[in-house]
C-alpha cells in the first residue's frame, strides 16, 4: 500500500476538529464554522470518516440539515453508540484505507470549488478508530491543522489542556480552540488566557439551545427552529468571521513559509558535509514533517494547482543512519518528555539517575560481551571514538612503557574506515577526500586494503583488491551470504592461512623495518559505511584481530600481558559500531559476525532509535583500571556538558528494550524466511544472516546493466553502479539513480543519498514489509 | 521559603490520587483503597488538601464516614462547587505553603502509625490549583506515585488516556489505574490492555450505587446502606488486595533501587573527569528527579527512620553550567515532545525544517552581530569548537597562503583557555592537568598570561601578575564593576596603551624571532570557566582583539586583507561562549561586555535552556566564502548524525525566546536595581552589568578570613578560598566549603563544583529571589 501524503493545499483550507472531549459539541461547532463559511458566499464541506450514533450529539446529517448548503460526506457509518473500535469490530476496514479515502476526498474538494473543509473525528482525541488505535495516531499521517473543541463542563479545563497536550506530542499544530461559554463555570476565560500564552485564539460561542426532553414531533420542531435560529445568529458573530479569516491566513502564510524555506535556509545555514557552490536553494528539500518512514516534504510547485503541497518522501538515508522506529514514533515522545518533566537534564558527574544506570544495564546486556564492565556517555559517535582512542592509546602506551609526548603512536585499521569528524578521530583514518584539506589532520597509522565481498550477476563473491592476489589468492564465489559468515568453516581454510600470514607479515614490517609504533586496532566490523559502504570479507577482520591478539611480540619486545584473561593482547581492539551496531545489520552488535569480543565498542546513532543524540564507549575492567592511579590528572579526563543527559538515555532504554522485543517475538521473521536465516538465535550463528531487502531484488538488480555490485544485510541495501571512470568519492555515476528516485512515482519519491558511485538505501528497523515492497517496485522500475 | 522535598517514605506509603475527569469517582475509589486498608490491619490516612463543594462527588467527609477509620484531614475547604482558582480568590494561599502543609502532614503521619497515605486532587489532573496553576504542576515538586482513577464513561478512554499523558510529561510516576466496570462502553477492557503495555496494573471495581435521586432521610439512609455495603464488599477484592500489596512492593522496590544505585553506578559507569581511585559508592549523589533549582536526593540514611528519604539539593553548578530555565519545565518538555512527535529526528544535509531555519534565524538576532550570517550545527561545544577551529586555520591559511599539512600553523589565545575534550580543540589550549597526560596532545599555539578581576575585601581589582608587572603597571583599585568594562573611558587611559604595547611586541617576536605562524585568536569572553573561574580583565581581551585586528601585518608580511567591510584582519576572532554566552553572564553575548564583534562565534549549554545537547558555530560570510570552491573537497566536510536535530533546535527556540522576554520584561530588574544595573537596555552599555548574587553577599563574603577574593556577574557567583599552597587545579582549599554545603542546612543541601580553591555556584535564569536567599544564608552561615 503506497503511502498516504499529509494534507496542505493552496485552495483548500482543510482542518481536522478534534474534541476535548466526547459531547463538547463538535458537530455544533463544525455547524457554526460551516454556516459562516457558506454565508461568506464561500464553499464548506464536512467529512465524517466514522460516525457511531451516539458518540456525537450529531453528525453528518446534522450538517445536512443545518448546514446552509455544506457538502457532506461519511466514510464509515455504524448506528451503534458505541467507540468506533466496538462498532467496526469484523468490519475490517483498514487504517491505511481509511487514510487514503480522507485524502483523496480532500484532493477531490480541493480540485473542486470546496474553500473550506472540516475532518470531524469522533469522541475525544484519543478515542479508538476503528481498529482500536487512538484517533491521535490514526490521523497522524495527515497533520491536518487541529479545531479543537474544548470542553465548556465542570472539570472541561482539565481536559482541554490534556487532549491539547496529546495533540501536541503527536506533533499536530493546534490552530484554534472553540468552546461554549459558561459563566458559571468561566472555563472560557481560563482557556483563553492559557491558550493566548500559546499565541493559539480562543473563541467562545453562546450555548446552543437546550435539547428537548420529548420526542414528539412538536418538540422536534422547536428544537430544529431553536437550532435554525442558533446557527442564523451565531454563525454571524464577528468573532468567528475574524478566526475564518485567521484560517485563511494561516493557511496561506505556512505555504509561503514552506514557499521561502530553501531560501531562507540557503542564506542562514551552512550545511554539514556541503559544498555551497553550485548549489541553489532548489537543491534543498523543504521538510514539513516526518512519519514512520516518510519525509512530508514540500513540492515547490509555483502555480496554485490543486494537488496537496506536500508528498510523502521516503527516508532512504535512515536520516543519516540513525533512524530505528520511525519518525514521530509517540511512544519515544513521550519516553522523551517523561525524562524532561522528571529531570531536565541533571549534572552527571559524581551523580547517578535511573535512566543513565538502566542504560549502562541494558547496553552491557545487549552488547553481551564478557569483557566489558564499564559505559562511558558522551553525545556523538565522534566523540565517543575520541574517548575510545584515548583509552587504547593510553593502555598500549602504559603497557609498553611508551611516552607519547615524544613519540607518534599509531592505529592500525582498514582503508576506508571514517569514525568522526573531530581532528582527534579524523587522524585515525588514512588521507583522504573527507580530510586532506583539513589544516590540522595528521593521519597516523596503517591502513590495510581487503577483499570485498558483494553480488555479482547473482552470484555472491569475495573479490580480493588486484595488488592483494599474489598474497591472498584470487576472487572466489560464494554460494550465499551464510557461507560468507560461517567462519568455523573458513578459518580452516587456506585462505584464512593466507590472510594471517600476509597480516603478520605486513605488521612485522612496519613495527621493525619502519619503527612504526601502534596504539590500537579500530575497526568498523563488517560494512565500513562513509567510506564507500565497504562490505569487507568478515575472515579477513577476524584473521586481523586474530593475529594482532595472538602474536603481541609483534608490537613490542617487552610483553607484558597480564596472565588473567580476559585481558586485552597485542593491541586493544576498538569496535566502531556507530553505524553497523544495534540492529543496523540484522544483530544487535555486528561484532558477532566476526565472533569477536573487542575491548571497547562505540556505539551512537540507533542508540536512541532514531532521536537526538546520544553515545556510549564501552571498556573492559582492565582499560578502565589503566587510568585508576592517585592523581587526578592520570583520570580520563574528558565530559561533556550533557554527559548521559536524562532524555537521552531514557529515549535509548526504550529503544534498546523495543528493538529487542521485535527481536524476541519473531517481528522479523518474515524477512529472515526470505534470507533462510534462522529465527531469533539465542546465540547469533552464522546462519542468522538476513536483510529487510529481498533475495530477488538483489539477484535482479546485480543483473542490471547499470549495476557492478550489490549487497544488503539488515536494514542496509547498496548498489554500486558501473562507472567508466573507477568509481570513488567523487565519482557521479550514482547520481542519475538518486535523481530518478529523487522524482519518484505518482504515490511517493525517495530521499537518497550516494557515495561516489555506490547509492545505498536503509530503512528503519520498524519498516513495514507494504513499504519496503513499494520502495522496491520503485528501485526495479527506476534502473530498467 | 525554603523549598520542599519530594515524598518518599520507607514506612509510608504515600500516593497521590488524580482523576481522568471531575466526576469519575476518585474519592469512591480513594474509600475502596482506604477501607481495603483498613481492614488489613494498617493504618490508612486520606488529605484532601483542597476540597470545593461539588468538583467531586465526595470528599475527606465521605472519607470520615466510609473508611472504616481513616484518618482524614481537609487542608482548604471551599463551599462553593467549581474550580478551586476560583473558590479561592483572595483568600492568598500561596503554593509554596500548600506544598509545605502537605509535605509537613505527610511526615507526621510518616512518624505516626499511618501506613497508607492518599492525598486527593480537586477535579482533573490540569484543574487549577488555588492560584490558578494546574494542579500537575503544583504538586510536581512532592511528585508522589500516582493513582490515576481513569474514566468509565462514554468518551473515558480519551480523557483517561490524555490525563495519563499530562502526568507523564511532567515526570510523574503512574503506580496504578483504577476505574468502574461498565460492561456497555468497556472502557476499562481497552484501557487494561493499554496500560499492561506499559506495565501499569490497571484495576476495574463494580459501579457504585447509584446516587439517590431525591434527598429526603430515608432515600438518605438507603445510600448509606447501599454505600457501606458496596465498600463492604469491594475492597475486600482479591484485586484490590493484590493491588494494595504491589503498591507497598513499589514502595520498597523504589527504596531498594534507591539504595543500591550507587552501588550500581560505581560497578557500571566511567564517569566524566572523574579519578575513580579512592572514590566509593558513597561519594555518589543519587538523584532521584529534579524541579527547578533542586535535585531531589537520596539521603542514603540505612534506618528505617521516617523522614523523606529525598532531599532538595540546589543545583550549584547548574548542572555543569547548563541549566537555564529550570528543571522538569514543562513548557520545554512539551516542546520536545512536540519536535520529537512532528519530526523525530530528520537528516540535515540538503534539507530544511522549521526548527532549524527558526533557531538560526533567532540565534542571529540574538548574538546581533552584524559579521555573522551563517549558522553551522554541531552536538556540543567541543565539536562546535573543532568547527570554528577548522574555519579559522582555512581562512587564514587561505589568506596568507600557508600550507598546513607542511607548516604548524598556531593558536592564539589566553593561560588557563578550555575548549572541549576532543583532540583536537585540546590542542588550542596551552600544557595543563587537563591534557598533559592525554597520548595524542600536542598543544600548538601562545597563551597570554593576563589581569583578573576579583573582590578583595570589599574592594572590586584588577590585579597583575607579578611576572607582568614591569609591562603592564601594578595592579588598582576600581570602584565598581560598571567601571571595569567602562571600555570606552578605560580605552582611553594608559594601562590600554601598556597592554596593547605588550601584546604588539610579544605577537613580534614570536612571529618574527620565533618563527610562529598564527591561524586564530581564540578568547572566552570575559570569564575563563574551566581554567578556574578566571575573570580576565575586559580591557586585555579587548587591547588583544584590537592589536590584531589593527595589525596584520605582525602574521604575514603578505596582507591582502580585502577592502569590504566587515572583513576579518590579521587573525580571525574566534569566541567560544559555550559558557559564557546566552544570559549565563546576564547578557545575550559576552562579546557585548567587550564590545567587540568575533568573526566566530560558538554556543551551546544553554542554548537548549539546560534540557539536551545542541551547539552552533556562527561565522561571517567572509569565512564561510572561503570554503566555496568547485572542489567538493573544499568543502567543510564536517558533520554529525544529529546535526540540527528537530528536538533540539524547537527546545532552543523557545529556551532564546523565554530567554529574551524576561530579558525584555524585566524579569531581572530587582537584581539589575542592586547592581546599580540599566533596565533591559536597547543596546548594552557599560552600566547593565549585574548579577543574581547580591552585592551585599560579596562584600561579605570578600572580607571573610578564608576567603581569598570573590565576584559575582550574572548568575555566576564564584569564591578563591585561601590556600598555603597556591591554588591551581589540584589545590584542595575548596573542599571543606564544598562539604559544608553538601551537608546544607535543615530544609536542604547544596550540589557544588570546585576548581582547585574555587568553588563556584550558579543559578538558572529563572531562579527566584526566595531561593537564592536561602542560599546566600546558607553560605554566609558555612564561611562563618
Amino acid at each position: 500500500m503506497a503511502p498516504v501524503g499529509a494534507g496542505l493545499w493552496r485552495t483548500l483550507r482543510a482542518q481536522q476538529v478534534y474534541g476535548a472531549n466526547t459531547d463538547v459539541g463538535k458537530t455544533i461547532v463544525s455547524t457554526v464554522l460551516c454556516n459562516a463559511i457558506q454565508k461568506q458566499k464561500q464553499r464548506a464541506a464536512f467529512l465524517k470518516p466514522v460516525s457511531t450514533g451516539a458518540l456525537d450529539d450529531a453528525d453528518d446529517r446534522h450538517l445536512k440539515r443545518y448546514g446552509a448548503g455544506t457538502l457532506t460526506k461519511c466514510l464509515y457509518q455504524f448506528d451503534e453508540p458505541v467507540s468506533p473500535h466496538i462498532a467496526a469490530k469484523q468490519k475490517n476496514i483498514s487504517d491505511d484505507d481509511l487514510l487514503a479515502s480522507i485524502h483523496k476526498t480532500l484532493s477531490d474538494w480541493a480540485r473542486s470549488d470546496v474553500d473550506f473543509a472540516l475532518v470531524e473525528t469522533a469522541g475525544g482525541v484519543h478515542s479508538p478508530g476503528p481498529n482500536g488505535n487512538s484517533q491521535a495516531d490514526l490521523y497522524r499521517p495527515l497533520r491536518l491543522p487541529i479545531v479543537l473543541v474544548a470542553d465548556s463542563r465542570l472539570g472541561g479545563i482539565s481536559s482541554s489542556v490534556s487532549a491539547y497536550e496529546s495533540l501536541l506530542l503527536r506533533g499536530y499544530d493546534i490552530q484554534s480552540v472553540l468552546l461554549f461559554r459558561d459563566e458559571y463555570y468561566q472555563n472560557h476565560e481560563y482557556l483563553r488566557d492559557f491558550f493566548r500564552n500559546k499565541s493559539i485564539p480562543l473563541v467562545s460561542l453562546p450555548a446552543p439551545p437546550a435539547k428537548p426532553l420529548q420526542l414528539d414531533a412538536d418538540s422536534q420542531l422547536r428544537d430544529e427552529e431553536a437550532m435554525s435560529s442558533y446557527y442564523q445568529k451565531v454563525s454571524q458573530e464577528s468573532e468567528i468571521l475574524r478566526l475564518l479569516e485567521e484560517m485563511s491566513v494561516k493557511n496561506t502564510e505556512r505555504i509561503e513559509r514552506l514557499d521561502e524555506m530553501a531560501d531562507r535556509a540557503h542564506d542562514l545555514i551552512w550545511y554539514p558535509f556541503t559544498q555551497h557552490q553550485g548549489m541553489s536553494a532548489k537543491d534543498i528539500t523543504v521538510i514539513d514533517s516526518a512519519h514512520d518512514d516518510y519525509f512530508q516534504t514540500f513540492k515547490s510547485s509555483s502555480s496554485t494547482k490543486p494537488d496537496s503541497e506536500l508528498r510523502p518522501t521516503f527516508d532512504g538515508s535512515a536520516s543519516w543512519w540513525t533512524q530505528g522506529l520511525g519518525h514521530g514514533n509517540p511512544d519515544l515522545s513521550l519516553s522523551a518528555a517523561y525524562a524532561a518533566g522528571r529531570y531536565g537534564h541533571v549534572m552527571f558527574a559524581g551523580a547517578v539517575h535511573e535512566p543513565a544506570l538502566s542504560l549502562a544495564d541494558r547496553l552491557l546486556k545487549t552488547l553481551d560481551n564478557p569483557r566489558f564492565t564499564k559505559v562511558f556517555y558522551t553525545d556523538n559517535g565522534s566523540t565517543g571514538m575520541e574517548v575510545a582512542v584515548k583509552m587504547g592509546l593510553r593502555v598500549a602506551c602504559d603497557r609498553y612503557g611508551w611516552d607519547a609526548s615524544q613519540e607518534k603512536i599509531n592505529i592500525l585499521g582498514l582503508k576506508g574506515s571514517y569514525h568522526g569528524d573531530t581532528i582527534g578521530v579524523m587522524d585515525c583514518s588514512e588521507p583522504s577526500t573527507y580530510n586532506k584539506k583539513v589544516e590540522w589532520y595528521r593521519g597516523r597509522g596503517h591502513w590495510f586494503d581487503f577483499p570485498l565481498v558483494k553480488m555479482v550477476n547473482g552470484t555472491w563473491k569475495i573479490e580480493v583488491p588486484e595488488e592483494l592476489r599474489a598474497d591472498l589468492g584470487p576472487d572466489v564465489e560464494v554460494d550465499s551470504l551464510n557461507s560468507v559468515f560461517d567462519l568455523d568453516q573458513r578459518l580452516q581454510s587456506d585462505a584464512a592461512q593466507r590472510y594471517k600470514e600476509y597480516i603478520r607479515r605486513t605488521i612485522e614490517d612496519l613495527v621493525q623495518k619502519q619503527g612504526m609504533k601502534f596504539g590500537a586496532l579500530i575497526l568498523e566490523p563488517v560494512i565500513l559505511g562513509a567510506g564507500g559502504m565497504l562490505f569487507c570479507d568478515p575472515l579477513f577482520q577476524r584473521c586481523l584481530t586474530d593475529v594482532v591478539r595472538d602474536n603481541p611480540e609483534l608490537f613490542s619486545a617487552q610483553n607484558n600481558t597480564p596472565k588473567s584473561a580476559p585481558s586485552w593482547s597485542g593491541l586493544p581492539v576498538i569496535f566502531d559500531e556507530v553505524f553497523t551496531g544495534l540492529y543496523r545489520l540484522g544483530r544487535p552488535t555486528s561484532a558477532s559476525f566476526l565472533d569477536v569480543h573487542p575491548d571497547i565498542a562505540v556505539n551512537a546513532k540507533l542508540l536512541t532509535g532514531g532521536l537526538i543524540p546520544l553515545c556510549t564507549t564501552v571498556a573492559s575492567q582492565e582499560i578502565f583500571d589503566t587510568f585508576s592511579s592517585p592523581e587526578k590528572s592520570d583520570a580520563l579526563l574528558h565530559g561533556h556538558s550533557y554527559t548521559a543527559h536524562a532524555v537521552g538515555c531514557t529515549v535509548a532504554v526504550d529503544s534498546l528494550k523495543t528493538m529487542s522485543d521485535m527481536d524476541v517475538n519473531g517481528s522479523w521473521d518474515g524477512f529472515r524466511a526470505d534470507w533462510n536465516a534462522t529465527s531469533a538465535p539465542a546465540k547469533e550463528s552464522s546462519a542468522d544472516v538476513w536483510s529487510v531487502w529481498s533475495q530477488g531484488l538483489l539477484k535482479d538488480l546485480s543483473c542490471t546493466d547499470a549495476v557492478e555490485s550489490v549487497f544488503a544485510i539488515g536494514t542496509v541495501l547498496s548498489i554500486s553502479l558501473r562507472d567508466a571512470q573507477g568509481g570513488g568519492y567523487t565519482s557521479t555515476a550514482a547520481k542519475g539513480l538518486q535523481q530518478k528516485l529523487a522524482v519518484g512515482g505518482d504515490q511517493f519519491n525517495v530521499h537518497s543519498r550516494v557515495l561516489g558511485n555506490v547509492l545505498y538505501l536503509m530503512s528503519s528497523v520498524t519498516s513495514k514489509p507494504d513499504s519496503l515492497k513499494e520502495m522496491e517496485k520503485l528501485l526495479r522500475t527506476s534502473l530498467q
